[in-house]
């Protein structure tokens, strides 16, 4: 017998979220329970909830950036143990068989991932229902360890912000020494700055507000340019490479420019429209233009570790679940430094 | 005293190439005196004595696939022996003292390379004048050696169209059982196929042309793909690797969705106009549009080693430098199979 579970969510792309019940599956063998104590807002929440992206199923339950207490167990789920902490991010399952799957990058399923809202769980008919809420089944295959040392607040949008930056830094081999730039300070960039700082590298930040200087320093950044400044950017030459998290639709060649010889632009924000590249911009000097998903539940993990390691969580602001829609029209505004994140203990059992 | 030596060469952009005099200087204590035996005709050759991209230096003689034999070395020059074989590329010489040139990629050295024509040696000053003659005097460290089991009219064009191809299958980690993509079947795309093929690759040919499958498939593509074709396109996915060697303006977007996961679409060819790429492209699956420009020395010596190998030349049709002209046209009616290549032998002495 399914549970009937408080959340909130949307029943339509043009009302704003309020009160739902949800249902949550009985646990399985391998299923854990959590009880969700903090959920983080991403960007994408509000895309999906109004059907922005095309496609979105409702009623829709958002949230990704899940942290919780484990409160049962199936009888196989040995993996995790009543009373820790753990985290559930963008995926709740994927085939596993897949050869994607097989490398760990369950988030590049052959089958396509079971995400963890406005989705289906790989039956693909059962609908999946996101971290709005006050509970969540979820196979302990990719439920996460949340080390005790991250507060777990802030350590929610580590499962989306954090494992988006963390992966490519990872996979262009970011190290010791090395330049990164980071275009944009928000609820990714700002991930994107003490990640790279963790790594060693030098971190110059890009971005068209003067007014976030201070605020790039605070979070570890090396260097600041303003992008409409020539000379500025000018200093910034040589990057190794360039996390862009900027989704507004802009240009890439002045950041390519950027890049010394076989340097990355990773692009990890997503400007809706086409955006003209220039083919000489990428064959001179060998460039790279690349996109860059989440990450896999191995990878996610050892992003969760490395940063209990170097005590390295988002800044956070906490809001009650009842003002989700005020938040909502303030990530809008990039009114938040840097991701609110739901606090569950406001929705009434 | 520098010496005169025949060439074939223009003094404007609007002018057809004809028979001119050069200065070469005599060899210092590090130079190697070569006597042209062939050199290849390369779409480039086509733009710069046209001045198509703008800043070419006239006079010039053109050519950047040459091949010829040693006649005399400088007392320093012990890295070649007199009567041996050898080549020279795109470029004749760079700082040594970068960055990028202590890695081997001198190709972008951060002083800029001293081009094989249309350039200037690194004094800044004195005019570079490339393979369309009978002699060319080169520094030792910038001189290949070209193993003599390779048929040396057909070896010329590796000097670019080969290393260009080279370069990015092994940047990109080609091996056997990887499936690569060729976009189009000219100079570099013929390359591109035997190259892929000899290290163990399937090799899809994707074009534009139904009629070059029977040559796709001699020169070793396992598969041909009509790219109008939709359900062609189809079976071509999930791609590790594609090049695409297509110079015309054209959209990535199909080639991109032909990749797999973190897979890259690398462009050796150079169209003039910014093209459209859309972001999510990109970021679903993480995949990479990157540009990719010849190749270093050392590099360049691995792939004529690899083609003496395998048994790798380029196709060629040989021609009297007193074709030229001719030949530059029907390069631009793509009508040559593959590459047109001049007998030195056919200029006067």
């Amino acid at each position: 017998m399914p549970q009937e579970i408080r959340a909130w969510g949307t029943t339509a792309k043009d009302r704003p979220l309020a009160p739902l019940t949800i249902p949550r599956r009985d646990p399985g063998p391998n299923d854990v329970v959590i009880d969700v104590e903090f959920c983080g807002v991403c960007h994408s929440d509000i895309h999906q909830a109004r059907d922005e992206w095309g496609g979105s199923l409702f009623p829709m339950v958002p949230g990704h950036e899940i942290v919780g207490r484990v409160t049962a167990l199936g009888a196989s789920a040995t993996k995790h143990t009543i009373g820790s902490r753990v985290g559930v991010g963008c995926f709740v399952d994927s085939c596993r068989r897949c050869g994607q799957c097989g490398l760990g990058f369950e988030q590049f399923c052959a089958e396509g991932m079971a995400l963890t809202y406005n989705g289906t769980e790989m039956d693909r008919k059962t609908p999946t229902f996101g971290g709005y809420s006050k509970r969540i089944v979820v196979d302990q295959a990719y439920v996460l360890r949340v080390p005790e040392s991250l507060d777990p607040a802030a350590a929610a949008p580590l499962l989306c912000a954090g494992i988006t930056t963390y992966s490519p830094l990872r996979e262009w081999n970011v190290k010791k020494g090395d330049r990164v730039g980071v275009v944009g300070l928000g609820g990714l960039g700002h991930m994107g700055v003490k990640l790279a700082r963790s790594m060693g590298a030098d971190v110059v930040v890009l971005s068209t507000s003067p007014s976030k200087e201070e605020d790039a320093r605070r979070l570890g950044a090396t260097d600041f340019v303003v992008t409409k400044d020539a000379a500025q950017m000018k200093r910034a030459k040589g990057l190794d490479l360039i996390l862009d998290t900027v989704a507004a639709n802009h240009s890439f060649d002045p950041f390519l420019r950027l890049l010394r010889p076989r340097g990355a632009l990773v692009l990890v924000g997503a400007p809706n429209e086409a955006i003209p590249v220039a083919p000489f911009a990428l064959i001179q000097g060998n460039r790279r233009l690349a996109g860059s998903s989440i990450g896999g539940i191995a990878e996610t993990q050892e992003m969760l570790d490395h940063c209990a390691a170097h005590g390295i969580v988002s800044d956070i602001e906490t809001i009650a679940i009842d003002q989700i829609n005020e938040a909502y029209e303030r990530v809008l505004k990039s009114d938040v430094r840097y991701r609110f994140v739901i606090d569950l203990a406001s929705l009434a059992q």
